[in-house]
């Protein structure tokens, strides 16, 4: 049974540490120390952290079979798998709940505590817990979240707020700016959805942040001509748009995270960035491998951005990792040993999309013919004109992805999440201690370590 | 789209060698130097190679929390957790089908290739590949095959037989007495089940092993007691049970591989044993998550052997991965955040033998009763009377699995494999060259290259 009671005591770093080292160096015990001294060396100034939300093992590597380029003899690896170094467990320590949610993962992440399922940045008491986020605005550095969600999501949250509960955005928005550290923001570069989370009927934040020095920006062409090293930036009322239904005045998740790195890197004293692909769990959740795909690219896109700053930077460590995976999705499914990327590329849009056009009164078979690059059968097009006949958005909705689903040969188990380990990422001075077995808190106790022994 | 082109073109061993070591040891250029030094001071003389068939990610996550000491205040580790270096892609090249089979999977593990599903030993033209026990007889080293399937299955035949379909077992059984190595049989120890496809109408295979030298027993006690080096174990007429179905004649998987190591150890040139956790893969075909379990176990404890022979030899390589993942299985399902083990934990036989009781006559609630440590609700026991009354083994079946689903929270979408990576576990010399995300068919390459480059 997975943990669900509530439990204090956790493994001290230094002992972890030495597991995780030793599981990735086998039986070199010399080799360790040779670590150790080469890390002193490269020194980490820069930790960026990303989260690729809901991305499971089965995600990266239908991933990998998609991208691949049929015309080469071997599969191509993904950026991802380049520097694969292990998995974490993800486990939270909620009563009622033993698979994780969003944010006791990232609190996990964030803090180095494990919490109950909603915690934001808090523990099992509701007390507020030191995210690595504080730890480096605290030691000097700049910091930054980014997300294709609203900014305030869980994911982020938990990096840059405390709250009892995931679901009061507005309050995670209020600490955003209230909760100052040594006098200052401790965030100086948001980007991503949520604008209706800063702008409210009692309170406008995009104004209080402007007034304190920071830019703020609700467009990509805005975003990227701006030069302020703090900057707010809020591109949907709520999360933004699956990479493939944006339109170009909407930043990818890539233009944010590099403009998030080029404002930052400006600081001498280092910092910590958070990038979190939002919305490969909200397609785990619909159970939509068409904007699964979709987002798990802009996911790759932003992580190949940190992975070729850290290599021209050298004293950058970047983690990628997922906080559970979604959906219980496998690559296969119903006894046939068959799994196909093609029919998933060949969409334009999201079903999500697709559907929302077709409920407002558009054509169904125009629509699934505009969006879809595939002679569709008599028999797929009819499914869905069956559907629609219900007016219904999900309905409409799921009978599009069954197509895809059908088509490239995928399942799913839920609509929620699952409890399997998720694979872990690094690269960089220090990425040694991330590899191995890992639990979701060794990637906060590691930053803190990181932070407390290093510039 | 998985690759279901024939393709020949392989990367070179030395390249792959690089990408491997880089992605383990990231940025720091100098360990690698470091690495390969101490590799040639920790001699590799002996390489056992374990396979838990079908267990892909949600399986040794799940085991983990199944196993875990609820007095504890964390998760404890598995004996898996600990070597975790990366993991391997698993597609084969197959004309019709890009998920690959048990075939495929073995025989690019022990030869180094990509071919089609059923291959044993066999590329794509039909013709045979030298496996890396061939090349380790050839070496002058000692070698092994230990199964909890028939000793001839898919897996344990691709490294010691060749033939164009995994269905020959009884030209697979020929191939283990017929292809000699330098005047001698290729395999000195072979432990599994599988009978009656040695004790045949047109050939008694036992009887030949026994004239050339080998001992040749039937149950556990025979097997322990035996001195000889050569050996052929058959305990079972196909598969054996599974490990909780077993009675005490039959040996578990670590009774034989413990069995094995002792019997090839002998042998001051080293051996190469390959071990097989072959029911894990049966257990998902069958969605049967409490005879999944019970495999594991049976496999982590063969594991456990391997490793404390290799720390105590310090000049042996373990390696331990998986085929593929099977069944589609999810830790959790249905919208439930959870997965419970103590429901499994508490059945003390295989559903598939409550059902064989039940067929036989044996009555329903007195029967589940017998073997399932819990308070059954009326409404568990009634679903079962109902299959019962159709008297067809697999309805019963089906029922008495769902009632473990349902308690665990357990998910499947499918009967058979699925395409995700699966973990690899490595310890002692040469283990890092199995770390990051490596392909199946460099598990040969790498052990191949040790042959040639080692004593």
């Amino acid at each position: 049974m997975l943990k669900n009671t509530l439990k204090k005591k956790l493994i001290p770093v230094a002992v972890l540490s030495t597991i995780t080292a030793g599981a990735l160096i086998g039986s070199f015990s010399n080799n360790e120390v040779q670590a150790k001294e080469v890390t002193k060396k490269n020194e980490i100034r820069n930790v960026i952290f990303l989260i690729g939300d809901g991305m499971g093992v089965s995600y990266t590597s239908a991933y990998r079979y998609l991208k691949d380029n049929p015309a080469t003899k071997v599969v191509e690896q993904t950026e991802f798998d380049h520097y694969l170094v292990g998995q974490q467990m993800t486990y939270p320590e909620d009563p009622a709940q033993n698979v994780t949610d969003s944010a006791a993962a990232a609190t996990a992440m964030s803090a180095g505590i494990k919490t109950y399922n909603a915690a934001i940045g808090v523990d099992n008491d509701g007390s507020t817990v030191k995210t690595v986020l504080e730890a480096a605005k605290e030691k000097g550095k700049s910091t930054g979240l980014v997300a294709t969600s609203e900014i305030t999501h869980a994911t982020p949250a938990s990096y840059g707020a405390h709250d009892v509960s995931r679901k009061n955005m507005n309050a995670i928005a209020d600490d955003y700016y209230d909760e100052m550290i040594k006098g200052g923001h401790k965030i100086d570069v948001m980007l991503g959805g949520g604008l209706t989370n800063f702008v409210r009927a009692d309170r406008d934040l995009t104004k209080e942040f402007q007034k304190d020095g920071f830019s703020y920006v609700t467009n990509k062409q805005d975003m990227l001509k701006d030069k302020n090293p703090k900057m707010l930036g809020l591109f949907a009322p709520g999360g933004m748009p699956k990479m493939m239904d944006r339109d170009a005045t909407m930043p990818s998740l890539r233009d944010m995270t590099n403009t998030a790195i080029n404002k930052l890197a400006k600081d001498k004293d280092g910092f910590f960035l958070m990038v979190e692909g939002s919305q490969i769990d909200w397609a785990g959740h619909d159970n939509d491998i068409v904007a699964a795909m979709s987002e798990m690219q802009d996911f790759e896109e932003a992580f190949k951005t940190a992975i070729a700053f850290a290599k021209k930077d050298k004293h950058t460590l970047v983690v990628a990792t997922a906080d559970h995976s979604t959906g219980g999705y496998s690559v296969g499914a119903k006894g046939d040993y068959n799994w196909f990327g093609a029919p998933i590329s060949a969409a334009k849009r999201t079903p999500d999309f697709m559907a929302e056009q077709i409920v407002k009164g558009a054509d169904v078979e125009q629509t699934l013919k505009s969006y879809i690059d595939l002679p569709l059968k008599p028999e797929e097009i009819q499914s869905v004109k069956a559907a629609a006949q219900k007016k219904d958005l999900v309905t409409i909705d799921n009978a599009i992805e069954t197509i895809f689903d059908t088509r490239s040969v995928t399942g799913w188990t839920t609509g929620g999440h699952t409890g399997e380990d998720v694979n872990v990422y690094a690269y960089g001075p220090g990425s040694q201690y991330f590899a191995g077995k890992i639990d979701n808190t060794d990637q906060a106790k590691n930053i803190f370590s990181i932070l407390k022994n290093g510039k």
